[in-house]
Order: C-alpha cells, then sequence, then structure tokens
C-alpha cells in the first residue's frame, strides 16, 4: 500500500500546505496542473521536488476555478470536461517530461472527483479521456464497496484503477465519507489517525462513524497536504508502510 | 514554401476570426494554448477542424495574460518561462494526441515572439526547452538578415527553425517589420499583398518601406487570421502556392 | 415602458455584440462589471457610449466566470455573494462617477438572475446588499405572475423592483420563459418579436408557446444586445415605445 | 505619524501575511482590491477587521496580475490605467459602504506604486482619477527628496498627498530604496528597524546604506505585513507612536 499526497497548491506567491516536510515520506505526490491551483512555476518546483525524493508523480487535474480551489461543482459537457481534463495532463506531463520525471498516474481533484463518484457519465467522460492521452496510467479513485463496477467501466476503456482510502476521515455504513459539516466526520488527533491506517493496512476495514466494521480495499491511503498534521500523519504512515520500491514502481 | 495563420483564438464565449473559412486554405495552424486566447475546449475545436481539412498542427504558446491577448511583454524569470513554454507545448500536445492529431511545429505568439526575437537570452530559453519536450519539432521564428544567429544558437540545443515572412506587413531597411504605429506599416490592399507574397515566393526578396530591396529566405508565410482580408489573403497565397505536400509532411 | 439591453459583454481584445449600432435605440444599458465579462477598459468606453446616447446606466453584475460568460451556477454563501454583486456594482459606479454619468438601476446577470428568481434566499441576498450600497436604485427582475411575492421580499429592505418582459423568447403557462432547448423557445422571425412586443405593451399580455394568454406587467422590455436581429428588434421596439423621457428618468 | 500596513492580501482559500493579528497594531490597512490580490470575500473579511479594531480603510489598487502579485509593470494607455483604477477603487469604497466604514484614503500597489513614483504621466493619471472619484481622499506616495514636485502634480487636480516611509528598508543617498537585491536592503532585525523607525520619528530623517544622513519627511510609517517581522515591528512601532486619534482622522 502506498501513501498519496495533494502536492503543488501554490498559486503565485501563495504558498499552501509544507510541501517541502511531506514529500520525503511520501510514494505518490498528486500534482495541481494549473486550473484549481498551481502555475507552471510551481508545478514545475514540485515535479522537481518530487524527483529529488524520488516520490512518483500523478496528474491531480480539477475544474477551473481558482477561486474556489476547484471545489464547486461546474456544469460542461462531455467534450468541455474532457478537453479540460485532457490539458491539464498533458501540461504536467510535458513539465515531467522537461525534468526527465515520467508521469505513473492521475488523480482527479476536489469537486470533480466527488462528482466522477457520483455520476457514471463523468467517470466514463475521464476514463475515456485517459484511453486517448495516458492509457497505461492508473487512475486514482475511491474504494467503495460497489467498486467493481468502477472496474467494469474502466476496464472498458483499457484503463487500470487504484484504490485509495482515507485515514483522517470517518466513513458512513454505505462506505463513503461523511460530510465535513458533520461533527466527528474529520479526526483531529493522531492516535485516530494511526488506529484507522492500522485497521486499513492490517485488517483491510475501517470502523465507520456509527460502529460498523466495513471491508476497505485500498492500494494506497490519501493524506492531506495541509494543517498541523500533514507532517506527523505522513510521518506515522511511513513507519506503517515502509518503502518497498520507492520510485515510480506498479503498486 | 508553406502558408501559416494564427487560428483557435477564440475565448469562452467570445469568437474571434473566421477559422471555419480560412482553415482550407492553410498548410499550417498556429493553435492558441490557453494563456493568451483559447480555453481547452477553443483547442479541442480548433485540432479538430484542423485535421477536417488535414492542416499541420503548431503550438503557439504566448505569455499568461488574457486582457493584454499575449501583446504585453511580462517579467519571467528563464525558469518561469519554461515552464509557462512547456506547460502550453504539452496541453495541445495531449489534446492533439486525443484526436489522433501530430503536432508539427511550435510559434511563439505576440509579446513573447517579438521578445524571442530581440533577447537572446529568451530565446535560448525557448530552444532549451524545446530540447527538453518537443526535440525533433521546428521552431518558427522571423525571417531577418541575421539569421545564422538564431540557427546557430539553435543548434547548440538541436532544434530545426522555421523562418516565417510576412505578406501584409511593411519591412524597413534592417529586415524587420515596420512598427503598426508608423503609416503604411500594413497593408490593407489585396494588391499589396499580393505583390509582396509574390516577391517573396519568386525573387526571395522584399521591397522596404523606403525602396530598397532586400533578401528574404522564408520557409513559411503567415498571414493574420482576423480582419476582412483573412480569407482573401489566404485565398491568394493558396492560389501562389497550390499544396504540394498537403498534411503535415517537412517544409 | 422602457427598453433595456446588455451592453459591454467585450473583454480585452474579444468584441461582442454591435453596442454602437444598437445604444441609440436604448433607454437602458445593462452594463457588465467585469467579472461574466468586460473589463474596466470596455466599462469606460459602455459608460461613454451610454452618455453619448443619453441612454441609462445599469449595473450587470454576475457571477465570476469569464469562460462560462456567468451562465453557471456557482455555489456560493450569502455573505460571498453580496460582497461579489457589491464589488461589481461599486466598480461600476465609480466608473460613472468619473464620467459624470449617474447609476440608475441594477440587474443581476445570467446564472444569477436565473438563480435570483429561483431561490429567495438569493434574491433576499441581493436585495439587502442593494439596501446597504445603492438603498434608491430599483433592481431589474423578471415579469411574474407571482411579481407580489418578489415585491414583499424588495420592500422589506426598501428596494424598488423594475419588471422586464422578453420580446423574443417564448413563454409556458407558468409566465416562465420556454428553456432555449425547446423548439420554438426563441424567436427568429422579427414578425413574431413585434407582435409579442406589441401585445406586451398594448394589451399587457403575451400568447404562451401553447396558446394561452397571460398577463404581463412589464416595465421594462429585455432585447439581446447580440446576433443579427438585435439592431432590427432595437428598431422595431424603439418605433413601439418613442422616448417620452430619454435619460436617466423613473419610469 | 500613523502606522500603514498592506492588508487583505489573501486570495480564495490561500492566506497571506497575519492580519488578525497585526491589525490591533495600525493606524491605516491598505486593502488589495482583487486584481493583484484578494477578492470580494476577502475584502469584506478585512474591512469587518478593520472596523473591529477602528483602523483607517485605505484603498490599495494595483495591476491586474494575480499570479505575479502586482509586482510586474503591465504597460496600459492612460484611459486603461485610470478605469483599472478607478475600478479598484469603486468595489472596496461599495464593500465599505455596505460596512459602514469610510474609505479614507489610496495607496498604490507594489509596480503601480513604483511606476507613479518613476513616470508623471502615470502620476497624474492616478490624481486626476482621484480627482474624478474620490476629491477629497489623500493619496499615499513614497516620501522622497522632491517631493514638492509630486505635491504641485497633485495640487493641479485638488489631491492631497500623504508621505510615508519605510522602517524595514535601506536608502540610497538619493533619499530613495536601495533594490532588495542588494546585500543589507532589507532589514531583518528588530533593533536596526527600531533604529531607523525613531530617528524618522525623532530626527525626520535616515542613514542611508553608506552612511549619510538626509531629512525624510513622512506622514505614515509603512510596515510589511508577511514575514517572522511584521508582528513584532508593528508592536515597536505602536510603541512609538501611540494612537491620539485612532479612527479615520486626518494625520
Amino acid at each position: 500500500m502506498k501513501i498519496n499526497c495533494d502536492m503543488g497548491e501554490s498559486f503565485g506567491i501563495w504558498k499552501m500546505g509544507s510541501d517541502e516536510q511531506v514529500m520525503p515520506y511520501l510514494d505518490m505526490a498528486n500534482i495541481a496542473c494549473g486550473m484549481h491551483a498551481s502555475d507552471p512555476t510551481v508545478m514545475l518546483n514540485t515535479v522537481r521536488l518530487a524527483k529529488q525524493h524520488q516520490v512518483s508523480v500523478g496528474a491531480h487535474p480539477g475544474y477551473a476555478d481558482l477561486q474556489g480551489f476547484g471545489r464547486r461543482q461546474i456544469a460542461m459537457s462531455q467534450d468541455e470536461l474532457s478537453a479540460l481534463f485532457i490539458y491539464q495532463v498533458g501540461a504536467l506531463a510535458a513539465i515531467c517530461q522537461g525534468e526527465s520525471v515520467s508521469l505513473d498516474y492521475v488523480k482527479p481533484h476536489g469537486a470533480l472527483y466527488n462528482t466522477m463518484m457520483k455520476n457514471d457519465e463523468v467517470f466514463i467522460t475521464l476514463v475515456e479521456a485517459m484511453s486517448k492521452v495516458a492509457p497505461s496510467l492508473p487512475l486514482v479513485v475511491m474504494a467503495v464497496p460497489n467498486h467493481e463496477k468502477y472496474q467494469a467501466l474502466a476496464a472498458d476503456y483499457g484503463i487500470q484503477l487504484w484504490f485509495e482510502a482515507f485515514v483522517d476521515r470517518a466513513y458512513d455504513q454505505d462506505g463513503r465519507l461523511v460530510p465535513r459539516t458533520v461533527p466527528g466526520s474529520s479526526y483531529h488527533e493522531l492516535n485516530q489517525i494511526r488506529r484507522q491506517a492500522r485497521q486499513m493496512i492490517e485488517e483491510r476495514s475501517v470502523t465507520t462513524l456509527d460502529g460498523q466494521v466495513i471491508p476497505v480495499h485500498a492500494d494506497t491511503l490519501c493524506i492531506h497536504g495541509d494543517g498541523p498534521l500533514a507532517l506527523p500523519t505522513a510521518q506515522l504512515l511511513r513507519d506503517l508502510l515502509p518503502p518497498s520500491n520507492p520510485y515510480g514502481g506498479a503498486l
């Protein structure tokens, strides 16, 4: 199981996260592509930082909404969404190429990620887009109970999925994240995070907010790159998941 | 000699140029990449239009300045400029790949084009960037008397240059374009355009605004895609330069 | 009854509409404020054009979405929306002040207009915002059968409403516009537009797409500033509604 | 002498500075207006914060360049610059009005500030713009040896100037700031800052980088709102300059 984290979410003069500190503990860096965050210079610097720490680079495309940080769904036709997605993947791929770094996967950001998991048409638009421009790269999606549905949809386009689980967020009994507005939905204690991470790694399960144990089959665990717990979370996960194959390998 | 024209300079709901009408007469479509004009949807539609008419696609990157249409120089470090340039080339390359179209060349836009011709450091930044992400693609630059200098600089990075001349703009005795603010700098008569085009094609020379004849060795002639003369200029050039090798070939 | 039209929807180098031609026939120019369209220069030039033709100026604020032209709803809190709205009204008011022109009314644009008519909380947010920064200016809203509800909501904040009707769009039996996706929803014949305009002016009613006659009490008729019918529509409305009090007066 | 500081320079989700901590120590908050930084929501929150601490609010307009934070000069015509400036002042004025806060002054930002001090045509464009939309508000400019020139230019348009000096930057013998690229140009020791502040307040002079003492007649001292020294600098200045007339008064 690999550790992934959103990286490169600064923009212009505005800094976000503590990429320099967190990067050394990651396997996979999801790098923003300039539409919801970042700009070409931030992308370049983040690719270089990932390379320096031998962390695998993934594209992290989002809706074109800097002010909303890609967290607001934007109505788009399939062609529009496909073009927006391909644009961002291609831009980061070129910046990687310029640094002799491989682009290893794609993980949509924010509202695009959520919409993809809720709306099969959007999901299909994204895997179809990947089949055209990055057919050998996996798409990172949420580890959900009905993961077979997504695998079948992706398989139609020859796209491999990597499933991710969240170590610092509470789950409901349907295996979905409890919305942030609900008390207890986000963990602010390292012990709580460590417990959930361990359970995900060792038991392949999670205990929901209302106390049920449900299975979670994750290929990778996601941590959030901002906030005071980013670094200690990365460190505790690294302790639980020693890097076996540090750079760019298959899961 | 090939005919090139800036295409895909619409943005969102705003239309620019008459791409549908002009495209059939071109050899090379310089497609804007979303920073000074265009957006992913416009790029997609323009690549499709070029494909339909078997016109070669080139990336047309510019400064990130929609409001100024990339016509204002923006101070940037070499790293910043390189990242901005690579970002745009990569974005369009991916959109091309999604449509099974090859990206055939790169031509900088507006103030970036002018700065490249004036500032060797900027020129080198661009050819170095190309050597990293598009080493086999030619860079379109202005046909100038001291073209050997540019060829030598580009050769250091293994980049081929294509030189372009302008059929609807007056030249000064140094072989540079007369600034638009000078009366007579832009041609508004088709006869004047035809005469200059013929001279460039047949004599490999141009008559300057003050009446001297100077050599111009151009691989391609540029027309402007907007304005009432765009279509007739494209048509008269097509008459003068019948397409021998219509799609994506070397010059 | 006054004639209003969206004006100043160009952006940077991109032109939209034929403001110079249409402006002379208007009573009220709804001027975009830089978020969904326009920029400070376009705003300045449009205010000057309105002044030249003694046309009343209104602010036409929209969602901050150039690429979507303000036609996509964007989720915002009340505080966010209020600030966005006030920002735009204030910006245009200052540009008006710089030209010694009064700002006479406010009419929201696109998705913001539609959302305001559908969502009372959004409507209240806007009238409350107006009560803070433009308490004496009327808000232009759609003439709907349940107009008393909107008048009551606006009266709570001391805001006057002006109701507008559309001469080139079909209505349904609920007094709402038939969506553009429905055949027959938009009129492309001047005769059809003239007939509906006359009925609105003389009978204070409209004949719905399915043939019913329903009342429409409008203070102003809206025309669309773009498209081939913009100018003739403005002209035919001007013929039907001679200007009695051409500049900046109350309805 | 008053203490001024740039405030409200966050953008969307990106935070800049420590406004909540620094605001209580200020007399004047220069609030960004959405073009080089900030957005309507940040502006609203910053105006509320200033009001809470009875700090005078000034507009801090800049070039429209989020990515460059308004630190890159952008070529503009006088009309374009005037419109851009008025747009921003008006937008903040309206947000102030919505919170029943007065707008008390204007201070240009970054490259616009520098250009204004170097280029008389730009300076005149700004004071002329102020004469149209904010004739009673002072314009904050740099305290320079040839301040009479600026006062004469501003007086032609009836605009009052407030001169500011910098407590954490080294001066050259011409009374200009030593460029940031020169070693010693920025102070990183509180003692150094305190010494320069004291000299400016008590002696009305400054000791230049090469050891000369030159006069500095400042109405207000500027501190930088970001960086580790922002808060202690604000505190030491507050100690040196007890607030006599804390809210919105004349200097």
